[in-house]
This record gives C-alpha cells, structure tokens and sequence, in this order.
C-alpha cells in the first residue's frame, strides 16, 4: 500500500492511493498514519479494505508528511562510500547517527526555507525507514519485522551550521522545512529489496544525484539493530539512511541552494518530491 | 505554580501543587501538561483556579516527567566553565547543542536503566527549560517571554557511547529512562532569577556536583535566542542547559554509575529527584 496523508499543514488527513493512482480518505477508518496505525494489525485491516468503498479525494490536495507525530527523526552519516569520500571524511566503522529535529518535517512538495545567515544550504536524497514496532536490543536476523514501510527523505543540510558551529551536527540538519518526508509510506511488503533501489536529485534540471541503496555501508537491518543498542525505537519513528554522492558539498566548486531553485528527487517505487527554495524573511 | 503530572507511565494525569504541597487533580481542567496548556493564557486560567475546589490525590503516585508530548528534547554540552575543564575540552564560542531521544525521558524518581554494554553511565543535573511558545529567531532581550517554566533534568549519558562510537553524542545520551524531567514544571513567574539557583547531584550520599546556574557560560536566554536561529522552537520543547562540575567522568579515578546506585539531585525551588540504577536484561 501507499499511504500518505493530505491537507492543510498540521491539519492533514490520512489516506491511501488506489489501483487507479486516486487518493482515498482513510480517515473514517483510522485517525492518522502514525504510532500505533503503524503496526502490522492495523495495516492488515487497511490492506483488507475495498478501497473503492472509501471516498475519493476531489482536487489536487497539499500533501503533507507520509507520517504523523514522529517521535525520533535519526539520521545515518555518511553511510555511501562514494559520499564519504567526497566530504572528505573516512566511511565510520559503525553508523554515524544524529537527530534531525522533527520540526523540520514538512509535506513532499513544500516550498523549503533557506534560513536566515545560511551560505550553505544542501541537499541529500535519502531512503526513509518508518518504524512500525517497538524496537530495543533487536538483532539484524528480525530487524526489518520492525519496519511499517519506506518512503522518500530530503535530508537538507546548512553545511555551515552543520561543520563549523560548536561541534554537533543538530545545529545545520533543523530548520524549519529541512526535512520533506513523502509523498507516501509505502509498506514494506511492497519493496521488494530495500537494498536495491535507484535514487536521484535534481537540481533546475540538472541531475546531481544518481544512485541506488545498493551502495549503502550500512544495510536497513544492521542499522536498525545498531540503533536499538543505543535507544529503543517507538511506531512513527523516521530513520533516514544516508546519502548517495552528489551533495552540492561535494562538487567542484561547491554548490548549494538559492531562493528559487527548484529541486526534485526520486526512489524507485516510493515516488518523487518536488521542492522549490525562498529566503527566510 | 507546580504543575506534574502524575500515574502510570504513558497514562500520567495532570495535577498542580496546592499550598500545602498536596497534588490536585487538573484532568477537569486540561487534558495534559503539555503543548498549548503552556501558554500563557493556559497556564493565567490555571492560575486563576481555587485549587482547593480541585479533587485531592490520595495516596502516593508515581510522578511522571512534568511534561508531556516533548517534541525536541535539546541540550546544551559545556555550558559551565569547570565543567568543560574537567571534561578536558574548551569553553565554547557558543552553545555546543545536541538532542537526547524523547524516547529516554521517564519520570524523576523512576529507575534508571543502565544499558546492555555500558561501562561508563554518568550523571548531570542541568537546569531543564520548558518552551511556552512558538519560538523562532527571537532576541536575547525577549527570549525569556518564551519560557512557560522549568524543571530539573538528569542528563544521563553513557561517556564511552558518547565518545567513541563514531562521533555524533547521541548514541550515548538516549537510552530509555536517561532523562529524568521533574518532579515539577514551575512556571516562569515563580523563579525569581534561573541564573542564581543552586543545584546538587549526590551519589549514594556522596555529594559529586555542588553548583549554581550562576556560572553558565550561556544563559537561558542566550539559549534560547541562539537556538532559534537554526530551528523553531514549540511549546512543550525541553531544553537542559548544561551541567556544573563534579560529573563522574571528571573524577580522579573516573567513577561512573553500577546497578544498585542511588543518585538524589536537586535545583533550589525546584524540587528534587531521587533515582536507584539497575541493569539492562
């Protein structure tokens, strides 16, 4: 399934795509896409639904985050070989992981704010994990039971904030908008292979970013373990995995986002976001 | 005002002390401590109430963390200059800022959990700031209105995870029950001045730290105003503004926490934490 949830900032509904691509309101059958809507009995009972017997979405709605209420927004450094190398940096022996703040989730195709100061705004495509189960001490072998579903993630990054601002990297990974989530979860039995999945980002039309979560350092299961020896995992916890070459860091010379560059950025069966850039006031 | 909330964890009620200390039951009157019931037109209605008309909390619950919902659970490292020294590190330009899970906050007198693997958990009292509302790019001088109350917060961190786990300081600050909020929210109103209150930290009846949020090297509301330039702020957001000296990794020999142990820390006006530690299974 795909689900997504739709409307107003704050005030989204939750839904689901039919086989004919339209939206359908779930919300006469659950409250949001989020905690406990997220396990596997819940999910069952969606996926036992005849979603032709649910009203259609009219219009062209505002899609909003994939997921509601997340608890952790955990992020996974420097977790493709190829980006490593072009942040300088050595691929870590174990997964590097910071949080971003989940006041920077914001729907798909929201516009992203280049917050004030910043000379470094970035960007990282990146496969989405979403947390299905409660999830402490688990090991790789049952990991991916833990998972609710995939979707897409733009990890937006203010470099400067990030590497030269006292220390830990919270400071450039949260701004408001940083984190587009979407357009849907798509449930984990509809991802064959999480780990072999093409990926891109674009950047007014040019293709920075062209990869495919087969190069991942660290696999989604061997993560999520390693997470879970370090914190427990709760339903609607988001964990980005990391980013394929192709950050605006990375190129020769540097490049990062001015108002009114319009971005997009794709996974293979998990969709595409659009995203286009203004100035903090 | 001292608000709590008080019961079973995942199911605490909201309560306010009366004037001869007893809990009163605030369920009739808010649904939780938490988000909007922050603001100040929420907490002027509170206020307003004669708690004796309140129902009485008999017996003794169990005190929850004061604050529900927690959206950003936000710390500040190195914010005392003896604390820094002992750490063997800088005083910083300007607040080193991490995030510990929201996942890890648990009551102030609960169990603390010492993770699978941890050698070196270690103890912070830290000056906790509950956000009342929607805080971004705020000045200094009008950051204070911002603050709905404060609380006292164990940071607990597990040095070696901290560390040496591949960099981010994370890993060592989130484990389920590492952060230890209340026992109450004292409103803003009733703290005279946050940067003039002692605190203390005792270990089986050792007194390790012995300080004053007098010498913070950042204020509250240098804090507050700095963090607001990277992200936004929202009510219910929990900001622990760093630990004076005295911590067990500054120990000569280092000296960190074994099952068994029992900590009691307070902040003058307010209150006071009482945790025993026991082992991961």
């Amino acid at each position: 399934m795909k689900l997504l949830r739709f409307g107003e900032a704050n005030a989204e509904k939750p839904g689901v795509l039919d086989a004919d691509g339209n939206i359908r309101d779930l919300s006469g059958v659950v409250g949001d896409i989020a905690g406990d809507t997220l396990g596997a009995e819940a999910l069952a009972k969606i996926a036992a639904l005849d979603l032709t017997s649910l009203p259609l979405v009219e219009g062209n709605p505002r899609i909003g985050a994939c997921v509601g209420n997340v608890g952790k927004f955990i992020c996974i450094g420097l977790n493709y070989s190829d980006h490593a190398a072009e942040a300088g940096m050595e691929v870590p022996k174990e997964p590097v992981t910071f949080f971003k703040a989940t006041s920077a989730i914001c729907g798909p195709n929201d516009e992203i704010e280049i917050p004030r100061g910043s000379v470094k705004t970035d960007w990282e495509v990146e496969l989405g994990v979403v947390i299905g189960k409660h999830t402490k001490y688990v090991s790789e072998k049952g990991a991916l039971d833990h998972v609710a579903g995939y979707c897409v993630v733009n990890d937006l990054s203010e470099r400067d904030f990030q590497l030269h601002r006292s220390g830990q990297w919270v400071k450039g990974k949260s701004a408001d908008t940083f984190g587009p989530i979407g357009p849907w979860l798509v449930t984990r039995d509809e991802v064959e292979d999480p780990q072999n999945l093409s990926m891109y980002l674009e950047v007014n039309g040019h293709r920075y970013q062209d990869g495919s979560t087969k190069t991942m350092v660290f696999d989604v299961a061997q993560v999520i373990s390693h997470l879970s020896q370090f914190m427990s995992l709760q339903p609607g916890d988001v964990i980005s995995t990391g980013t394929p070459p192709g950050v605006g860091m990375g190129q020769k010379p540097e490049t990062y986002l001015k108002p009114g560059d319009k971005m997009e950025l794709g996974i293979e069966g998990l969709g595409v976001q659009k995203q286009v850039t203004y100035a903090a006031d």
